[in-house]
């Protein structure tokens, strides 16, 4: 099914599907600036981190088609600045700076290839020359965001794949915010595995955590299960003890923004509630991480920076005021759960089990 | 302070404050018939375990009022017909039942040493004296219903302070749904223990859960606070471990809608993960809990009904459609928390520690 499509490479623009009016508005937005990219990404048109990070990859590109610049040294400071502007509109997924990072190096590489082979010639000719070369490595990012874009999606489904020895072929199971298609290009992390599942014959259900406060479990989770007719159930985020204890539950799957080495986990506010309420039933939490949400040069989740956002998304739903005025709120956008309470890391590379430490620098490595 | 009442019995009606509208609008509404109460507390214009008992002693007193009956065995049929529509509004809260069998009890007493002392007069006497009979038990309902508002507030000052013991000076606390002078006459249960913290001096902070599906701490909880000038901060339910892991947090406050003999609470959606939460913390995780709250009859939680309640409290917020059409919801409005995860119980008559099936039965033997 491709009832939607999160992001789209198309005629020299970058749509967005608007996931902020979703489930009861289907709105495209076209961007053609790194600046309304980085917006877009602020402001949660596009999340989900594999979809940030490919977002961020066609942001650069679009940077890089801005850029006027004549000379390679002026291009590649265009970029740097397209580049941490983008990395400046959320600050925990790592997919969003790898990404970023992963282009500018490529930029870098291009550039520096070509200023040795002009050494030595003259300035009239090399003037020309850095001209082209600045226009093939706009159109090598080009090239790069969209082969991230293709990799994204085999990604998720080698991801998807690997997880199914996890699941049963009769199963119920937890999961938290959005990880599917609309997180990603396709198919997604922790929802790409329930719908493997699925298109496996499996008779999967997923209860849905409906996820405040920005409620992308009821929403766009639901949106999708209902768009690939996966049995569902919506909960609020406080009833998952009482689920786990009323039904057998098989497991709870999760994304991640961020998975430090030692196997800590960044991911969406109330990830770590539900990891916490899993321990005590017995129930195993997997966390579903592309390798690129790996963050190798993190020795813990402590080191992690958490974003908090506006306390709007808490004090008004829908813009339906819900607290008195003036409340005093504390939003936090993600949190860490430690890796003592993961009980796999599910990569497209295959699962990875503790010690962490250990076995991620060896499929790092 | 006294900027608001729940409940109060005014002119022959009951008035209830409409806790729905709340924090926004602030509306009154009068009652005089036993069926209208009972939609009162089933749409839950009033709600909160203590205020139901209240109010349900106020409508069966109405169902009273209204009786129409001219012979004693007639109007304790009317009674019983009022008590059990009123007790079937909600099942959780045990208060509810509690209140309606009390004045049942009394009716049915009153109207026994009557019957009794017309044993063998002639019956054109006897039935002015039942007339006069059931003129005397309809006030002797009214005059209960306003003895037990006025109990409420008394016993809820002095649970308040029995809590004391447990509080520092300095204190941060997190508290769950609403349980303040909205859930009570006056004071209420946990937030009336924060309440006296702060009145008695103590520099104490809340940590408020919003408590979906219907916000109770978003707006009944927050709204108090500021009516009482208590430091507040509200978070979404699933952002409570983080709060834990990253600031010191000193205690959990709740309250119950039933607790069973063994001490398994049966408290609003979410305390449970709350108190799976605090336990991983190490934080002391109390339930303020009136004796009226107690059901020395069940012998644990298991044997409590769990209220489902409306789809539409979770799929919609204020109106505002939230999931996709037809999404399918689990909206169980309470959960049990076992009584290991509970560090003490607090009632008007002190502290109850583990085991609490010895000494709960010790307090109320």
């Amino acid at each position: 099914m491709d009832a939607f499509r999160s992001i789209e490479w198309t005629e020299g623009k970058l749509r967005l599907l608007d996931q902020r009016q979703l489930p009861t508005e289907t709105t495209y937005r076209d961007y053609i600036s790194y600046i309304d990219v980085a917006s877009a990404i602020r402001s949660m048109v596009v999340r989900g981190a594999p979809a940030i990070g490919v977002t961020a990859a066609f942001g650069l590109a679009l940077g890089g088609q801005q850029s006027e610049a004549s000379t390679l040294a002026a291009f590649l400071d265009d970029l740097q600045i397209a580049g941490e502007h983008l990395i400046a509109a959320r600050p925990t997924a790592v997919n969003l700076s790898w990404a970023v990072a992963h282009l500018l190096a490529l930029a870098a590489d291009a550039a520096a290839e070509k200023t040795a082979a002009f050494e030595g010639l003259d300035e009239s000719v090399t003037a020309v020359s850095e001209r082209e070369a600045i226009a093939l490595i706009k159109e090598t990012l080009l090239i790069e965001a969209q082969a991230l874009y293709q990799a994204d999606i085999e990604i998720c489904k080698q991801l998807g794949m690997h997880a199914q020895a996890l699941i049963p072929d009769v199963a119920n199971v937890i999961h938290h915010c959005n990880t599917g298609a609309l997180a990603a290009v396709d198919y997604g992390t922790a929802i790409g595995i329930i719908r493997v599942a699925h298109e496996q014959g499996k008779q999967i259900h997923a209860f849905l955590d409906e996820t405040r406060p920005r409620l992308q479990g009821a929403s766009l989770s639901a949106y999708e299960m209902q768009a690939f007719g996966i049995p569902h159930t919506v909960i609020v985020d406080g009833a998952s003890g009482y689920v786990m204890r009323t039904r057998k539950i098989d497991a709870c799957f999760v994304g991640c923004d961020r998975v430090a080495a030692n196997g800590d986990v960044a991911n969406k506010i109330g990830t770590y509630n539900l990891a916490v309420v899993a321990r005590a039933h017995s129930v195993p939490f997997y966390v579903a991480c592309p390798t690129s949400t790996l963050d190798m040069m993190l020795a813990s989740g402590g080191e992690i920076e958490i974003e908090e956002r506006a306390a709007t998304e808490i004090t008004h739903v829908k813009g339906q005021q819900i607290t008195p005025d003036g409340t005093p709120v504390f939003n936090p956008a993600f949190d860490i759960t430690p890796a003592e309470y993961v009980s796999a890391i599910i990569t497209e590379r295959g699962i990875i089990y503790p010690p962490y430490k250990e076995n991620l620098a060896k499929l790092m490595g």
